[in-house]
C-alpha cells in the first residue's frame, strides 16, 4: 500500500480497516463473464483505481465482463476497459470514444435504455444477478453504509442488488459532500407507493446508501479525480438559442401559461443546454428551480447570480475549474442542491407531477417534429438516448435544441425524415435553432412542417426542404403525413454518397 | 319537446327543469369558429342528439369549429360534423372513416395526441379558450353537477374549462352508472399532489363531475343508443398470440419477476387485444388487476369468470351485446369498477408505480423493435397515437401484438424500418406475432433483429428480412443500428408501386 492515500478517517468503524486493500487485489475478485455494476453518472463519481486495475488484469487473463453504470463514465473505466478487450455488454448509456467505436463495429453489445427505467429491471431480475458493485465513496459510515461523492445515478440499487460491494474511497472528493444525497429506493409493484415530492427540493430519503460491512468485499482508496469534461466556449450559436428560449419563456409567462419563476428546468448535456442556462443568469426570471439529471457550470453561475431556489440532479458534472470552484464554495452550493438516484431524478412521476420544462439537445430532427438524438445516419450511435426521453414525454413543455446546420453546411439538422427516431412528434413541442424557435404544440403535421422549415431550418436549405415538401403533399394528395418514402431518407444518403445533403439541382 | 324523453326524474332541482330544450335549440348556441369540447372516449358516452342537431346546422350555415373530445367517439359525432363540412381542427384521437379521409386529404387539421396530456395542456390554456362542453349525463345532481355516463375521458376538464357546458341527458344509460366514476382533477403545477392511488381499484375523488347551474347553458334530453362496435370473432392468429402472451407472463411468474396474480393489465382497442384478455379467463392467473383506458367484453368475461379483482378504466367500451349484458349485470360488475378521467387512467405517474402491463397493437414493428401504430405506408393515418404512448413507456412490461402478415401476405408486419414511429425501440419490450413472441429485453439492436426475425416474421417474409439484416450488417461494418438508407423503406415503396412487399428475387 506504498504511496496510497490515507483513509482511515474516511472509515467509520475501525474494526473494519481490514477490509482496505490494494486495487490488484480488489480487481482480483472479479470473475470472467460477471456483472458488474460501477456507480457513476456522467465523468463523475465513477470508480477509477479498480477499473484501470482490472483492466491491467484483463490484458493479461483475455476475459469479458459485462458493465452497467448509470450513464456515462469516465476513461479510467469505459476507455481502460474497453482498449484491454474486457467489455462484452454495456448498459444504460456511454459517450466514450473507443467504446463508441466497438459498440459500431459489432465487438460490444450496447443497451441503450431510458434511464429511470434501468434500477427497476435490475431489481426486477431482467438482466440476471449482479456479482460485483464497484462503488465511489466519500466515506464509510460506522454501519457500512456508504456516503457517495458527485454523482448518484443507479448505485443505490447496484448496491442493494450485487452480490458483493467493493468501495473506492476517493480522498480528492470532500467529506463535505456527505449531507448533500437524499436516497430513497421506491419498492417495486405492487408494493410502490407515490414517491413524495412535491417541489424541487423537496428530501425524502437518507444520506447515505445503505449497505452494511457484511456486504463490502474490499475498500480501495484512490486519489485520482474526476476527469471532468471542459465545455466548449459558448459559440454565437448557442447564444442565439439561448435568447430565443428565454424569449419564448417570458412569452408563457406573460399569456399565463407559466408562473412568474418558471416551472423546474431540466436541461440535457452539452454546450448549447449549458448556454441556455447560463443565459438565465441575465434573464428576468428569479427563485428558479431545477429538476434535472446533471449539473453543469451553468447552474453555479445561476446560484451565484441569486437566481436559484433549489436543484435536483443526480450528477455534479461540472468541468474541471467548475468542480474547483464547487468545491471551494461546498456550504454555499450544498444548501441548493439534492443528489438523487437517478431513478427519482429522472422519474416521470415526479416530472409529471413537477411540470418540468425540458431543454434537450437532438441531432437532427425532421420538419413533422421528430427527434433523432442518438444515431447519425440512423445507424452509427454517438451516446444513447440517456434521459432525455424520460423527460421529454413526461414533461410540462419539451424543448429540443440544435444548430440548424453542422459539418459548415454540409449536414441540414432539419430533415425531411429523421433516420433514426427516439422522440416522437407526440414529445416534442419546441424546436429551436438559432435561426429561430418554433412553437409546434397543436399543430397538425403539415402545419408543424411549414413553421419548422420556416423558423428554424438553416437558409441554405429552405428551399430544398420546401421543394420536399410541396413534392411530398402533391405526391400523397395532402396526406397526414405527406412524405415521399423513395426522397425520404435521400440526404443522409447523399451525405454519404457525396459529403454534403445539398442538392446540386434541385428536383433531379 | 314532443317525442322527447322524460329526462324530469334525472334532473335534481326541478327549479332548472327550464334549462331543457331540443338538440337544435342548444346547437344554435355554438358560434362558428368556437372551440368545443364532447364527452366521450372510444364510443361510448359521447354526446349525439346536439351533434346531430349542430351538423344539420352546418349543413345550412356552412360554418367550421374546432373539437376536443377525450379519444375516438360515434359516427352521431364525428361523422355527422365531417359530412357537413363543420371541422376545422380535431384534437386528439379518432377513428371514424369520414375523418380518417378528411384528415388523410388535408380537409382537416388533425392533432394526434398522448391522451395523458391533453387536458393537462387544455388547463394550462396550450388551445386558448373553450366555448362550451357538450357532455353526456346519466343524471344531474341538486347542485347541478353531472353524474356521466359510461366514459370519463377528459370531461372533468372540460367542463372546468369552458365557459358554458350543454348536458345532453341520455336515458339509455341506466341511473345506477352512479357511484361507478371516481373523479380526481389534478391541479397543474406547480401545485400538483401525489396522485395517491396505489391499488388499481383505489378510489381517491367525487362520484359526480363538478359544474354547478350557472355554468349550465342548456339540457336535452337524448334516447339514442352508444352505436358501439362489433368485435370481430376471435381468429386462430389472435388466439396463437393470446397463448404467447400468456406463457410467456407464466414463464416470468416461475422467475420470480412477476406476483402470481401479474401487475395491473392494461390492453389496447381492437379484437386481438380483446382476444389476449379473453385468453386469461382459461389461464392459472387469479386475483388479476386492471389499470387500462378501455374496457371491452373480454374484461366482462375476467369478471364473470371469477378471475378480477378490479378494474380501472376510462371507457366501458362493450359491444352492443356487451353493453346488454353489462347493463343487465350493473350491480355485479359497478362493485368491480372504477372510471376514471383519462388523465388518471393513463398517468404515467400511477402507471410507473403500478407496474402496468401494456398490451397494445402495432400496425408494423421493424427489426430492431420499433413499432409504428398509426400510419399506414408512413403517410396516411389510420387512428393515432392515442393512449398507447402513455402506457409502453412508464409501464412495467411494454408488450406489442401484430399479426405477422396483412392483406393476405402482401404486407409483412415486419420490415426493415417502420415508415412511421410511434414507439421507439426503447420503449418495446417484447413483440409478439402469431408466429411467436420475442422478449427483447436486455438485448443489443442486431441481437433483437435476429431474434424478430426468427422468433415473429413470417416465414415468407424471414429470408428477405434476414437478406436485408445482413446486407445491412456489412454495409455499415456491423454499425450499432445497421441499416441501408436507400433499401430501409423500400418495402413501403415496393407495396405501393407492386401491391406487396415480396422480392421477386432478393438482391437486385
Amino acid at each position: 500500500m506504498n504511496g496510497a492515500p490515507d483513509i482511515t478517517t474516511r472509515i467509520g468503524n475501525k474494526k473494519h480497516l481490514k477490509l482496505v486493500t490494494t486495487p490488484e487485489q480488489a480487481a482480483a475478485m472479479i470473475h470472467p463473464s460477471d456483472t458488474v455494476g460501477m456507480s457513476g453518472f456522467t465523468p463523475t463519481g465513477y470508480p477509477k483505481a479498480v477499473p484501470l486495475a482490472l483492466a491491467k488484469r484483463i490484458e493479461k487473463e483475455h476475459f469479458k465482463i459485462q458493465v452497467f453504470t448509470g450513464a456515462s463514465v469516465g476513461d479510467e473505466l469505459d476507455g481502460a476497459l474497453v482498449r484491454a478487450g474486457g467489455i462484452s455488454r454495456r448498459y444504460p448509456y456511454q459517450s466514450n470514444n473507443d467504446l463508441r467505436q466497438q459498440i459500431n463495429t459489432g465487438n460490444i453489445a450496447y443497451v441503450d435504455m431510458h434511464l429511470s427505467v434501468m434500477p427497476q429491471q435490475l431489481r426486477s431480475g431482467f438482466f440476471g444477478k449482479m456479482a460485483f458493485a464497484i462503488v465511489e465513496a466519500a466515506a464509510l459510515t460506522p454501519d457500512g453504509d456508504i456516503i457517495p461523492t458527485t454523482s448518484l445515478g443507479a448505485t443505490p440499487t447496484m448496491v442493494s442488488q450485487a452480490n458483493k460491494v467493493i468501495v473506492e474511497i476517493n480522498v480528492t472528493k470532500p467529506l463535505e459532500l456527505a449531507g448533500m444525497h437524499d436516497i430513497y429506493e421506491p419498492l417495486n409493484p405492487p408494493y410502490r407507493r407515490p414517491i413524495p415530492i412535491a417541489r424541487a427540493g423537496d428530501r425524502i430519503g437518507l444520506p447515505y446508501i445503505k449497505c452494511g460491512w457484511d456486504k463490502i468485499a474490499a475498500i480501495v482508496p484512490c486519489d485520482i479525480p474526476d476527469t471532468g469534461k471542459a465545455l466548449g466556449a459558448i459559440d454565437d450559436d448557442a447564444k442565439a438559442m439561448s435568447k430565443h428560449i428565454i424569449k419564448f419563456l417570458q412569452e408563457e409567462v406573460r399569456k399565463g401559461a407559466l408562473p412568474y419563476n418558471l416551472l423546474p428546468l431540466q436541461s440535457g448535456v452539452g454546450s448549447v443546454a449549458n448556454a441556455v442556462i447560463t443565459g438565465l443568469q441575465h434573464s428576468v426570471f428569479t427563485d428558479l428551480s431545477v429538476y434535472t439529471e446533471v449539473l453543469q457550470d451553468g447552474m453555479l453561475d445561476l446560484i451565484d447570480a441569486g437566481k436559484i431556489d433549489k436543484i435536483s440532479t443526480t450528477a455534479i458534472s461540472t468541468s474541471p475549474e467548475g468542480t474547483k470552484r464547487f468545491f471551494a464554495n461546498l456550504p454555499a452550493y450544498k444548501d441548493k442542491i439534492v443528489l438523487r438516484p437517478q431513478e427519482i431524478s429522472n422519474n416521470p412521476e415526479v416530472i409529471r407531477r413537477l411540470g418540468v420544462i425540458s431543454i434537450n439537445t437532438a441531432i437532427e430532427a425532421d420538419i413533422y417534429g421528430n427527434v433523432n438524438s442518438s444515431h447519425v445516419c440512423g445507424t452509427k450511435i454517438m451516446n444513447g438516448i440517456g434521459g432525455a426521453g424520460d423527460f421529454a414525454r413526461a414533461s410540462y413543455l419539451s424543448i429540443f435544441c440544435t444548430p440548424s446546420i453542422a459539418k459548415k453546411g454540409a449536414i441540414s439538422s432539419i430533415v425531411p425524415m429523421c433516420s433514426h427516431i427516439d422522440h416522437t412528434e407526440h414529445d416534442v413541442d419546441v424546436i429551436c435553432t438559432e435561426q429561430g424557435l418554433a412553437d409546434l404544440r397543436g399543430l397538425s403535421p403539415i402545419e408543424r412542417a411549414r413553421l419548422i422549415i420556416r423558423s428554424c431550418a438553416n437558409p441554405k436549405y429552405r428551399e430544398q426542404l420546401t421543394d420536399y415538401l410541396n413534392r411530398s403533399l402533391e405526391a400523397t394528395n395532402l396526406a397526414h403525413i405527406p412524405h415521399i418514402l423513395k426522397d425520404a431518407l435521400s440526404w443522409h444518403q447523399r451525405f454519404i454518397d457525396t459529403g454534403t445533403m445539398e442538392e446540386k439541382s434541385p428536383n433531379i
